[in-house]
């Protein structure tokens, strides 16, 4: 069965985000004043599996491998089977 | 009032998205199988505001001045006000 997958993936909490820091920085040279600017990359692809829970490991362990760094990154999955 | 806003960043069809690609790649190399693998950026942060309308404006201006690039990407905006 083919499942979508999403691994929302952050920065964890007192980990400086220049990214964030840089967009703030910017809007307010443009006037905008905004606080407590934050960055989460999404990342969608669809997957084939044998049920959602084994889809949901598979994913588990990209992130570990590869999409996050477990040290500085939290992640959150979400697996919704596709309709067909 | 303070309300929370999230711009949620995307390439537009039919456009490259090589960060994608490359992520799909370096799937591949570690045997995981994907497809139609997609990136979206989130940009999230805290604004004052008089109505949930009146910022949503500004942060679609802040949309077309800064935060896209509307030849490439497309975005959508969530305004949430905050509980007091």
């Amino acid at each position: 069965m083919k499942y979508d997958a999403e691994v929302r993936i952050s920065l964890k909490k007192g980990m400086l985000n220049p990214e964030a820091a840089t967009i703030q920085r910017a809007l307010a040279l443009l006037e905008y004043q905004v606080e407590n600017t934050s960055t989460v990359d999404l990342i969608r692809f669809q997957i084939q599996g044998d049920s959602e829970g084994a889809v949901k490991e598979e994913v588990d362990e990209m992130c570990q491998r590869l999409l996050c760094n477990p040290v500085i990154h939290d992640y959150t999955i979400k697996i919704s089977a596709q309709e067909e």
